[in-house]
């Protein structure tokens, strides 16, 4: 059996499933302190054999192998989680291997293995939520370089009429600071759920969205884009996303049609869980 | 012995290579038709027994395996060279594995192998010049995703005081439209070795390219970026590119010093054919 935890800044999932990823048993808690939350991962599986595990965390974390800080959750506004060694403490509670990687890299991951990209190599996975954070499986592999991608930083053109500054305290109109649930939330005082389907704000979003899709499709040349989180879910986004996207590509290289191009998420909640339980496996085999 | 081509839009270089990738004779001509280019190749090579060629060619080309057409140079406005099956000449007259790639992803190859990136797993070559190409190996392996990257032609943010268009036939003021040598020529009607170090348009120029820089680097997280092309030679360019890029990441991601991130190529002239060289021993060794 594996073991799966999907570290969420706001909730922790952890899951154990069999040899065919299938979903056996799990559960959900709120993300608290590190000693407060892993003692509740730790008496969920303490109760299972388990073969692997596999981490998905939220960022920015530490993957580079050859670091002393691998493992590590990095600098992050959850302070009491800031320099936490989260593998480690996994790692020797079970002394079995333990694979680690971002949620979104095993989002994109399991969506390739068995989701909206089953039978592709170059899937990536892109969720527009309280943050923007991308992940990608490209030639079979997960996208790591020196460090996980930030995808969710990059740099946008600004849409003429929007005067907005942005919220990352970083990059303040980086693509999160322009396109996340936060920035509607700041823009006009309301949640994009409670937004009118013709409002202004989602011709910002889509102006912001598309233009990222187009570099990330420029860079990585994925065949499926995979996109999820809340913000996502508004209906004219979508929609909005792929025309200017088309726009902007020109025919200057091949994608499948928009339609199966930009698609939502097919494993819905359990994509962190199985991507999970597919990075143990990895771990366990020595693949990376 | 292995084989080498270099085949770019303006000229081919053919070399061969020992098992120690050192060049042991070379040749250059003008790229005129495919016949009369393959006729001077192939007079190059038949003097010699190679175990393997490696071909790195001007775009955009095939690369995806499955595809019928991978091998051929696809829609270029070279016209002679449009749909013309490259892989599959070299292939048949000498019936040895021969590998194909862009002639930026080996030389990403190449840098890491021999040159600015010796010894790491994650280096981003771009070139500047006619055009702005990208090439990388990440996580080891040069970056390939249902085509291979187009990075010249990603968005950036126009720099408030340009009024230029861009010279993109595709895009107009993508990144190769607003920043390769064309540009300038368009802008100031000199090239830029004509140009003091104190002209304008070296600010929009850095403007373009340290966005650039910045994107490639939350999407990819190079070790080091390796600049070539004939306009990174302007002194004053690579420095405002450094001062820009520090500012946009304001260190949100890991980075080594500026000066060691920033680099130009260390292996010059040779950068493209001991890219084919590796190349074809890759090929050779089926490593993919």
């Amino acid at each position: 059996m594996y073991g799966a935890i999907e570290a969420g800044g706001t909730k922790f999932v952890c899951a154990v499933g069999n040899e065919a990823f299938e979903v056996l048993d799990r559960i959900a808690f709120p993300t608290t302190t590190p000693e407060e939350t892993l003692t509740q991962v730790f008496e969920f599986f303490d109760r299972y054999e388990l073969k692997a595990i596999g981490i998905g965390s939220f960022g920015p974390i530490d993957i580079n192998r050859d670091s002393p800080t691998y493992g590590y959750i990095k600098n992050t506004p959850k302070l009491a989680w800031a320099n936490f060694d989260l593998l480690g403490a996994v790692k020797q509670r079970y002394g079995v291997p333990v694979g680690w990687n971002t949620d979104v890299n095993i989002a994109a991951l399991s969506e390739a293995a068995k989701g909206a990209g089953e039978g592709m190599r170059n899937v990536l996975y892109l969720t527009v939520g309280t943050g923007i954070g991308g992940g990608a499986v490209i030639g079979g592999r997960m996208l790591e370089g020196f460090g996980h991608p930030e995808m969710g930083h990059i740099k946008v053109r600004k849409h003429p009429d929007d005067p907005f500054a942005g919220t990352c305290p970083y990059h303040g109109d980086c693509l999160e600071g322009l396109a996340a649930g936060p920035s509607i939330d700041a823009r006009v005082k309301k949640k994009g759920y409670e937004l009118g389907q013709d409002h202004e704000v989602w011709d910002y979003l889509a102006h912001y969205l598309a233009q990222a899709l187009y570099n990330y499709s420029m860079v990585l040349r994925p065949e499926v884009i995979v996109l999820g989180g809340g913000v996502m879910k508004s209906p004219v986004l979508l929609s909005k996303v792929k025309g200017i996207l088309l726009e902007l590509i020109a025919g200057y290289i091949d994608i499948p049609s928009i339609d199966r191009y930009l698609v939502p998420p097919k494993l819905g909640d359990d994509v962190g869980v199985i991507g999970g339980f597919l990075l143990a496996k990895m771990e366990l085999d020595g693949e990376r």
